[in-house]
């Protein structure tokens, strides 16, 4: 990670031996494992845990009461020894929160995805940067060792020059009236997608159906073009017999499936294609070597916790988090696009990334430590 | 299946107590497996065994020495006690082959795709409806154990109305310089696609890669659109880590995986989405119950044994196989509007299928017997 | 469940309205879910938490603040406010702690096994009648709801009369001085059976071999005869590429696997044995339908949860858990005799169960509502 | 293998151009795969086919019109063409055809088991001794690439010191009135085992149950001790929901299954025990290190080819086959031993293998070329 030159005097700032304050605002679906992650880890001092709904907070206050409770996030932001947000409420919310935080001069860690929208991405990241705090967006995946080990191979070159890549991400999950499929799953295969690849896809298109609510699609199948020429499609459902999470990448040399509820999240398959010599004109051979394969002990450390623990590191050793920003970015552009696509039936979308696309690869290293 | 009027005189129709003289051409990869099949099947008499090879004329002579062995076609059509030709040659030969044992009286089973254009494809049809002959195409899925036990399930009403269809067809074969992986696994998903849903797709898109071999598609992920609102994504591969041929269909009642090389091929599941009230404006939530899984038995009959022996029964009950046919056209006119839009970039592209459509809903019926 | 003649007066009894004052004892692998568990649990207050470790104590204390931390069991006993103590220490420990509060007039939870011999399980059992105590084991595969779902099916006859049963737990784990895979892992499956089968095995016979530390048998096959004809045979080892817990049962309906596991943890085969005449003198064949398999809907309630939820009801209403004294005492008469077996070489050890059978039998209908 | 003196000379021996003259004897389940692979072997030439039953003559002289077909062994026996005979009749015939064959002064190849008694084996051993003819037994599994690929781990110290072998072989098959599981397929564990360990067991113990037939075992667990500390525990059952035929290897320095059915038909995993210091006194840990797992590419020649290749080709060269007599003649030690302690309720019974310990060692390195 790029560490900038020292930033600016900044009041808030808590010394490095204290613990850093954090509030949690949204206590939903996803809120309870932020919440459970930040109380174990010893850096952090929830001060308060904020939500709209008075039962919840009698709940957790019950778990954890050394934190305040509060329904009013002004009250949060307020106070002084808070120094970083962490906002887990639905996404059309996303927006609001987080600017406001970033106003009172709060690091802040959102969940995924950033923002309903590019343009309200672009504006929390402009935020940010004139505030100096930290935007960081909860593309956990991005933490996820299996994730990692694959990474690694990428830049190891283990797989050669990628060909194409299949994703499949089918669930059974909650729906909401205001969000699709795209906007719900997507975010996970596409920064993983882009974390692996340091790459933005150019353009998008992508077919599905809103089988249950009107307009809002539960499948789409996306397709993604790379100017490397990689190609990559992804299954989005919430619609599935069960749930899958799998990736395949298909490689010049050697070609991985990624399969995140797998016991062997990782396997790498050594088989390739050998040329033959025709036998016969007008016929041609190839054949297909199949090889070893190999499943790679996998760290088992809770991806949550790494990612936590870096926004908290950052915080405190004052490091910027510019792949994240680009990353979170770009993630809401894809989703935009590929949501525009299925509901022109799908019509090729172009992606404009302006100058994220050399922040990406700018980082390119990131996680390799 | 429909009885037509009797067929005209036919010199060349055996008597039903003798077996049926047949002939095959092209004992490359599947050939072989047509032979064994047909020399086990008390009805067919193998009369003549024809390849351009003659080291593979030599190990199936004295493998099955009864039959006589060929490398000129021309010899197995001038036999008047050749009823039959079975065609298992490359697909740019199908079309002259199977036309010139048409217009010398012989009933056709060609191996898929039926030609290499949807024009020759016709073409070949009407010349068999003019000289009263079978023309059938060896779609041996449509014969396939559990391929007829998703039929009878979507035909029941099992499912309820099918929302979208999934299938990867992944594997790792031989790789022909004048056809893509479309063009050599896509006949599959296509035929059962058609048969299970008596509908042809009206627009279809796909993008692909050519991996390997310049030109040629070694993969691609083909949508079809169909005027039901049904969406269908096939994953067509020659490069992956692993052989897999699974579909799954969702349908607003239940939901089926057909795994054709699984243990346990057909699996339905008893899952479907439960709404439930919103609990707050602005949200709205769906609940999804997961319910049993019922694995049915499914018999173990080989596929390529029912498909041959319905083709001779046919011969020998004078029926028409105007279903066959019709599907064949159709998947003909899928593979090379999928081959199309890969290589126009993921263009879609729409079918006319004239006459088609409404002969394979008269076949709706097929094989539930 | 029974519920005997109202108990006689308890001055510790809380009344029904107020959390039951609860302390655990033994914060090590398995103490911290109980902990949890019980933090969960409106109708529970964890008074205090006794381990001898500080740091532990410590850990636990900023997790629990409302707890009290100790490394003295004596203030934990004399406290009149504890109405239960859960003990999740050592086994060789199990029965001082468990003597001495019982002694103190609380209710006990202890940890499976029940207690390190035979006799020491029988003393506590006596003690606990005594005194009118509950004296429970934490056996939480009984409470398990796949275990409860095969339970359900065998009351019900779905499977016939059952003619064996062959389980593995098999698993990598801590490996302690003083007890055998037998001890370690054997409960489980012991006490599933006792459950399943309200039977109690005649003879066991085991073999095994201690391959890391000498005198620990770290692998071992136990086989366990029933009067009924039932024979059982269960693989336990702490040496084994990956993770199993799957158990079979053969009926002579139906058969099904239990595969802890698994997504689907209970499969039921509708396959059986069909006779079919002999063909010729001194042949003699039979033929195996396989038919349909069902994977039933299973919830997905924690089942420690619901086992301390039933300890802790059980205060409330003042209910005998007699049942779970008899399963317990039995469960350690099988590992006793299974670790003998194996010392000895594999010699068949019978069992007395004394008045235990039939005690299990009278709760036959145990955790069927 | 040891190639002993020159054989005497022999009046049958065909001159080494000229195929190998051979005759089967029984096509019920398994002869016609034996038929089928000779039939495509071409150093041999099958000269007759015979069985009891007409219609199954009638249908393979229709397949293999080349060879003669009779009711009569006397006739096969007579000719002087036939230099060997393939058995593959009902085990309580073995003995009485085999010895015959080896009279009339033919090599003979019988199905397994080789005899049913250890007594009758040792007869026909010494039978084929005296004439010089080669006695093989058809334990194919020894020619399974899996299984040979596990041996040469095996022989190379890459599984270390083994600990223990547990294997399960469970399936739906015949049954039949004079055969328990055990004679059926237990000779396919106990020859993999004793191909493997070159070594035979000291004692062995079984328990089962007649669930169906009274009197013939349908499922027995046989444990297997060696004289080098392995222990080995053995599940035969004709009675289980899905066929499984799965062995695990425990070594000191790693672990091999082995999966008859499955893709990937050998994984060796990379983990093993790490000792760690006690914490404190009385407790004392053992850590396990979960590693890499690898599927190493396994050859997939068909056994029964290599296997009947092998035989013809000892003919052709005049090799003795010592190793594979001696392993017959142990698995029927084995086999005799574990039905006897079924019968007898679990009792040990000890095995006296005479000579046949020394000849298997010294075959060890057997089919490692």
């Amino acid at each position: 990670m790029l560490k900038p030159a020292p930033s600016p005097a900044d009041d808030h700032a808590a010394p490095t031996a204290a613990p850093v304050g954090v509030a949690i605002v949204g206590l939903g679906y996803w809120g309870p494992n932020l919440l459970r992650v930040l109380a174990d880890n010893p850096d952090v001092e929830v001060r308060w845990i904020c939500d709209l709904d008075h039962d919840r907070l009698t709940k957790y206050r019950r778990r954890y009461p050394a934190a305040r409770v509060t329904t009013q996030v002004e009250r949060v932001l307020a106070d002084p020894r808070i120094e970083a947000v962490i906002i887990a409420t639905p996404v059309h919310t996303h927006y609001e929160l987080a600017a406001r935080a970033l106003e009172a001069g709060k690091h802040v860690f959102v969940e995924k995805p950033l923002a309903p929208s590019s343009e309200l991405a672009d504006d929390l990241a402009g935020l940010a940067r004139e505030r100096h705090r930290i935007l960081m967006c909860g593309h956990t995946f991005v933490y996820s060792p299996p994730v990692r080990a694959v990474k690694r191979m990428l830049e190891a070159g283990t797989l050669g020059d990628i060909y194409f890549i299949s994703s499949s991400r089918v669930n059974l999950g909650l729906h909401q009236r205001d969000v699709s499929v795209i906007w719900d799953l997507g975010p996970h295969d596409f920064s993983i997608l882009l974390y692996w690849l340091s790459e933005i896809p150019t353009t998008v298109r992508a077919i599905g159906r809103d089988s249950i609510v009107k307009g809002i699609a539960d499948v789409a199948f996306v397709s993604l073009s790379f100017a490397s020429g990689i190609v990559a499609n992804v299954e989005l459902s919430w619609l599935a017999p069960s749930k899958l999470r799998r990736t395949v990448l298909v490689g010049s040399e050697r070609m991985v499936v990624y399969d995140d509820g797998a016991s062997e999240p990782v396997r790498l398959f050594d088989s390739g294609v050998v040329y033959r010599d025709p036998e016969t004109f007008g016929e041609y051979h190839l054949s297909y070597r199949s090889g070893d394969i190999l499943s790679p002990k996998i760290e088992s450390d809770e991806p949550l916790g790494l990612e936590l623990a870096d926004f908290v590191g950052a915080i405190r050793t004052e490091q910027e988090m510019g792949f994240h920003t680009a990353l979170a970015r770009s993630v809401v552009r894809i989703v935009e696009a590929a949501d525009r696509s299925v509901r022109e039936g799908g019509r090729e979308v172009s992606l404009d990334h302006g100058d994220i696309g050399s922040q990406l690869a700018d980082y390119r290293e990131f996680a390799l430590a």
